[in-house]
């Protein structure tokens, strides 16, 4: 270790304390995006990101009104030699919704609390404590005059709600935002002493569906079994979209799959997702799926078609004999190389169509998209990523295949020219959109050493 | 008419004003039984109607507490001859839910207006305004002294929500409820020029069927497609208890149904429930069912099972990409002669089971039941009905069997050894159980007329 590298790390040692006190004020922000309820808490969110990143260093710092909720974006003027690497970080302040119909929320989950070393609050590890991990890092650089290249932030508030108006913005400010790599921490590694690195994400297609039965909800008694039950009807056609053997039956849903050589599907296959690993996860024993692919194959490699909600007629406590008048499906597709996202829609809406018999209306709307992304391993981003990981973690990291999405970084390839280092520090177990949101605040540490690693790496290649 | 008569219908006609100002005090109590929240509610309803019923010269009026929503119980001692019969007249004073997502309510529904001769509210018809029709006619015949049968009110709490603690009440009280015939206003005439009168309703399984994926809701990139998602098992499951003839599929479900003879359906034929009928009332121009039973006999004398809600995962605005933990539907059997709703509980929840795959868990909860009804249109009181009927509308009624139920008339058949007498005064689109519920204001005063003619026919025969 450099004697310079050990000065930022050093730095970073002695102010852990107060940067846990930070990452709670931004945690106790209820900046759910999808809400327009919450609107003014993105607002706030997007004000304290401002604000904290010129308190770390950088000379500008702005909030960014857009249609939806702001844009937070940032730039230094560290005395970085002639000629290095432009990085832009992407983060998000957004966050997931909390809804807790089952009460499943230990404690607030906009009242940050450790437990077990582990750090609780929605947004805890998406993405405000892995985007919070990225400013210490670079404070510390900053602070420290050891900032080896340039870095610019642009952390977005529409992450979890479809990024609308991130991919205009980059697209309108592709001059301010021009760097030579994009880094983004807002995924996980297999395990603390099993460091990953990401080489492909999904994309996505949201859609609504929607079926139409009576002008009005009616007595269930008085009308039932001569009128077509949009319900019904709703889960004949949601039942439809997959066949037996896990696979979607859109017509036309896998032409544009690439599959796989037998040696890309080997490097996966030393990362298998173990039926151990789905019941701590998840409780279940029995997994589901497309047959003839193993498990980390139909996440990583595969695309899906999932409900995301449902709900129709009286779903409160008790009876109600209620022949609903509509019912409303959330569907979505999780897409790999080289479907098309807007494709996938009409292919799902054409379908659903002729799913639809003649005693009910039917309706697909489209939410919003995003785009798939894979990495090359072979990029020297991606070798400085595996280096500093191994400073970081101990380990030499693997090489995965994500099944979440985040489509900003596909805007990113395609109008930047800038490929990707998902810097994730993340854990399989953190809850991600689910109660019980937590950071492992070991890998916030080890997360902020990897960071700085990672960006002297870029400064030392160059 | 007699003199005696006619001196009956001047006072109905000169306390019509007021009559409807006190039919609008009971409208805004909001006595939503199925709901918790509403409790109080109740129990106002509760005291107003033993307040009216003393007040309209019942001897005594009381409510009565149950493990429930309370009981009211009326006794008058009018001067009645011997050997006069008794009357158990029963209604209900507990209201639908009236939740409205799509904001569909044109007024409020616990504030009535009267628009075009019709007035809007929750209960106007089911049952407040139909109970309040009765309680009026016997007004007049009390204050008039010409009471001609012995007459009792039960009114119950809990007639949307199951009648749980009814039956008990009824079996429990036998000798206070003691009768001869039980009237009761809970249903509908085919048009105002166009009276009829119910011979069968349909009995009742009121169920929950409920999926269980994950212990908690995951990402749905991080586990789609490895994942059995809950809500697309439940579609699954839903879709699979009918088949494309309209049939439920539940083996078993069919096998105690009464096939009709010719000469039943064909009286049955003289009201079908025409495609035009089913337009003016659904907006709908194709109807749904079980194939080989005409529209009107899919509603009367064939059972059905319907989807009453639906609810999983997220369904708020915009997307949330959540893998949901839990599914339910609220699912309802409406049930024939000789169909028993315990059996059907067992049928429905074994094959529920058996539907349910090893990847998910599956439960289905019985929330309630009720038996179907028939009555004899031979027998002397419905001809006495059919008379009044002819009185009050101004023609002969036809004889239809009706597709709600009201599970209660089983328990008075059984217990009290009494038939009823379905009254009803409402109208097929007076939006039972729906948004905009209401009562003809015309059916009003002719179902006061017809409920006077009835009891005064039930004296002039005995």
């Amino acid at each position: 270790m450099s004697a310079k590298l050990a000065d930022v790390l050093k730095t970073l040692d002695k102010t852990q304390e107060a940067a846990l006190d930070r990452l709670f004020e931004l945690l106790r922000i209820p900046s759910v995006s999808t809400d327009p309820a919450y609107k003014s808490h993105c607002q706030s969110a997007a004000e304290w990101c401002a604000r904290e990143l010129k308190a770390i260093g950088f000379h500008e710092a702005k909030v960014v009104t857009t249609t939806g909720h702001p844009m937070v974006v940032a730039h230094d003027r560290a005395k970085v030699p002639k000629g290095m690497p432009h990085v832009l970080f992407y983060g998000h302040y957004d966050v997931q919704p909390v809804d807790d119909p089952g009460k499943q929320w230990r404690s607030d989950p906009f009242e940050p609390v450790v437990r077990d070393g582990r750090l609780y609050a929605r947004g805890a590890t998406d993405d405000k404590g892995q985007t919070f991990t990225q400013m210490k890092a670079v404070q510390s650089l900053l602070a420290t005059g050891q900032m080896p290249v340039n870095v610019k932030f642009m952390v977005e508030g529409e992450e979890e709600c479809g990024s609308t108006n991130a991919y205009a913005f980059v697209e309108q400010h592709a001059g301010l935002l021009a760097a030579d790599v994009v880094v983004v921490s807002d995924s996980h590694i297999l395990a603390p002493d099993r460091p990953s690195i990401v080489t492909g994400l999904r994309g996505m297609t949201y859609m609504e569906i929607e079926v139409f039965g009576p002008s009005h909800a009616l007595h269930s008694g008085a009308y039932g079994g001569i009128v077509h039950n949009p319900a019904q009807a709703l889960a004949e056609i949601l039942a439809a979209l997959h066949d037996g053997a896990g696979r979607v039956t859109v017509p036309g849903f896998y032409d544009d799959v690439a599959e796989l050589s037998a040696e890309q599907r080997a490097v996966l296959a030393k990362v298998p997702f173990t039926p151990e690993r789905l019941h701590h996860e998840t409780g279940l024993t029995v997994p589901w799926g497309e047959a003839g692919y193993e498990l980390h194959e139909r996440l990583g490699i595969r695309p899906t078609l999932e409900v995301n909600g449902l709900v129709s007629g009286w779903t409160g406590e008790g009876s109600k004999t209620v022949l609903p008048d509509t019912a409303l499906a959330k569907v979505s597709c999780r897409l790999v190389p080289d479907q098309d996202p807007e494709k996938i829609y009409r292919l799902v809406a054409d379908y659903v169509a002729t799913l639809t018999p003649p005693t009910v209306r039917s309706e697909v709307r489209l939410l919003h998209t995003g785009n798939w992304v894979v990495v090359d391993p072979e990029s020297p981003y991606i070798q400085a990523a595996a280096r500093a990981y191994e400073f970081g973690f101990g380990k030499a990291p693997v090489y995965v295949r994500e099944g979440g999405s985040i489509p900003i970084i596909g805007t990113f390839q395609k109008v930047l020219g800038a490929p990707a280092v998902l810097l994730g520090f993340g854990l399989p177990d953190d809850n991600l959109h689910a109660p019980n949101e937590r950071f492992n605040l070991g890998n916030f540490y080890r997360g902020m050493k990897t960071a700085v690693h990672f960006y002297q790496e870029l400064g030392a290649r160059a």
